[in-house]
């Protein structure tokens, strides 16, 4: 057969997506499916009866990771390898994380349907705990794997009930015998919601990312003076919400006084001791700043330091800042990112090259492996909420964009072109 | 004997608040005893033994209000009344309320002891939850005694918990018989640390409010639009925490705006999703303005709500606003006010005349009897936290002006002089 015209079954992607966000499916048609809970297991359940009805070979981690391996003609090829995340966050949207493991499952369905032989094996991937909403931090079952994590430290992260991990992990049955240890890879591909507004602004239907913003997180403590508010003049004051105040709108301002692209957010505040005719004393709050320029993410940082610093003394509080995790911005292969643009063009799909402001499990597996990545557009450009959308059309033509990266990967005979 | 030598015993008081103190001790040298809990009962059994000691008729009415009558010469005239609460903030200080209470206490003590006639009863009151913290909102016990609050809505206000008032108040053994309903009274003073840095400021022993400030407040509730912060330009964003955060700053500023004697605060915050890496999109905060002006602390709210609603529709907000409690400013009796100013001069104490930041139980007194507060000092003007502190040199100054206010309203025969 013509391998150009082969395309993936749409509808019965739409099914298995339908089927998933059954589990663990909220009021407000979104999903909770969080790490190693019930629903992850029952998914995950799913997930490995799909892979077994299609001759996949499946093996589990020691991390909970999750492959199904196809063989290729020659067995000492390096393998292509693809899929995403099953696990949601809390109130969740239907598309995020598992689009990117259902459309590699259809892109496999596809290529077993019609009976395709490729050079290479290709593998598919669920990784364990990419959102970190459950157990912090994120991406730690492609982190460890990827040999950029430790797997006791991950073990013993623990739920705000006090649950650990490790146990969690053995609790749903899901803490494989092999090791989590990176194996040699020939191409990853991470197809995956948008999760933004930007594809749906340029009408484009294929986001093509060179790569992945920095993540630089800081947490602010301020150190006021709790009184009566009735009472106590203004003048004197040592009110850390005001304080607070301030920093957020210079947070907010950042961006555009830094210039180049930059998102700079205060998402978590608590305020003590949180009574309306008491003078708030105690202020924490987050700062996140991404973008595609490490150092200008720097530098924005030492410039809202400054400012958080004199609005600190000028408010007559004390402050103390915690720079809590950087993660340097993740450039993709240029080849694989240049063949994604390609394979949509040749399918037809008009397509966007732009940067992905969220993390994923490509971001570790791009320090370890040719890397790239397929966005498809987010209705309203809205994620991590539970009206997350992406039009089915959409869904499929991801999917054929991934089917044909694969396919022309897993055909490639040389480990480098 | 001459009545104006008398003086109450400083150490005895003293004695009494370290007592008092111990229920409800807190590590860092505070106390609580939140309204209704065990340890609230386990203060009012001490003060009414303290009551029986010297022979006061001790009666407890519907609210809990505990009232201690010692008879006078004459029982056709009103009685003077003297108290203040027995309850206090969670982890708040060791002298809000409890010394208008062991004050007034004090002072019969000395007039029992010294064997003073009076021609009218005097009454020493514990009023059931002034601090509102547990069951909001506050001063109940005098709001429906004075007939400004209903009985059963009370009742049936519930804590953090979901139990009720009235429950709480029959299983702590207080709930009297005697229906809660005012009677007349020839005048009513109270006690109180100041709670300000007012008098510390001027060097003055004793003030001397004119009234009590207006209290005015409201609750806002913003609502943007979540969403992943990474992938999400700033262009675009409806930050309600922004949004928020402009809003706290222009409640700030608004004192000095508008001029006058005015305090405005934020001092409640909730946001929602409350996650680093979400831009939040519920945001709900209070505001509380006072003012001794209740039309400039009007004219004010109406000016920030209109930057209120600027800010969120150029945030792209949807902003909500409950205009949740307005008491009136609650002006004292003149010559009662006269009165105390002329008893601290005559017993040498500097004195202060001054309006009250905070509400009382002397608040809803002052609307059906002659009413005034006596203050003292505040160390470092603190207050509602566990170093609240006042010297007890200061404590007994304050006692000694209450004994000559009450013996001189007690010793008047008319009803109006």
């Amino acid at each position: 057969m013509d391998l150009k015209k082969l395309r993936v079954n749409g509808q019965r992607l739409r099914n298995a997506m339908e089927e998933m966000a059954k589990i663990g499916a909220t009021p407000r048609g979104g999903v909770q499916r969080l790490a190693l809970s019930d629903e992850d297991k029952k998914a995950r359940d799913l997930f490995v009866r799909w892979l077994e009805q299609i001759n996949l070979e499946c093996t589990t981690d020691e991390m909970g990771n999750i492959f199904g391996r196809r063989p290729g003609k020659n067995a000492d090829l390096l393998p292509v390898m693809s899929g995403s995340h099953i696990d949601s966050q809390p109130r969740g949207g239907r598309f995020d994380g598992i689009l990117g493991v259902m459309g590699a499952l259809e892109a496999l369905r596809t290529i077993h349907e019609h009976g395709v032989e490729t050079e290479r094996p290709i593998v598919i991937v669920d990784w364990t705990n990419e959102e970190g909403s459950r157990f912090a931090p994120a991406m730690v079952g492609s982190g460890v794997w990827a040999g950029k994590l430790d797997r006791d430290w991950v073990y013993g992260r623990t739920d705000v009930l006090g649950k650990r991990f490790g146990e969690e992990l053995r609790r749903i049955g899901y803490q494989g015998k092999l090791p989590a240890r990176r194996w040699p890879v020939h191409a990853y591909y991470e197809y995956h919601i948008e999760q933004g507004p930007i594809l749906e602004k340029e009408g484009k239907t294929i986001g093509v990312p060179k790569g992945i913003v920095c993540l630089h997180w800081y947490d602010v403590y301020l150190e006021g003076t709790a009184n009566q508010v009735g009472p106590t003049p203004m003048e004197g004051r040592n009110d850390a919400l005001c304080a607070a105040a301030e920093m957020i709108l210079n947070v907010n301002a950042l961006p555009a006084k830094m210039g180049g692209n930059m998102v700079a957010t205060v998402g978590e505040i608590q305020n003590e001791p949180n009574s309306r005719n008491i003078i708030p004393d105690r202020v924490h709050f987050t700062v996140d700043i991404r973008s595609w320029n490490d150092d200008l993410a720097l530098r924005a940082w030492e410039d809202v330091k400054r400012d958080f610093e004199a609005i600190a003394k000028a408010r007559g509080c004390l402050i103390r800042i915690e720079e809590t995790w950087r993660v340097g911005h993740a450039p993709f292969d240029e080849r694989l990112v240049k063949r994604v643009l390609d394979v949509a063009e040749a399918l037809g799909f008009p397509s966007h090259p732009m940067v992905s402001g969220a993390g994923h499990d490509a971001s570790y597996m791009s320090q370890i492996a040719p890397t790239a990545m397929i966005f498809v557009p987010s209705i309203g450009g809205r994620s991590h909420v539970e009206v997350e959308n992406t039009n089915w059309d959409d869904c499929e033509a991801g999917a054929n964009v991934l089917l044909h990266c694969l396919l022309r990967s897993a055909l490639e005979r040389a480990e480098s072109v």
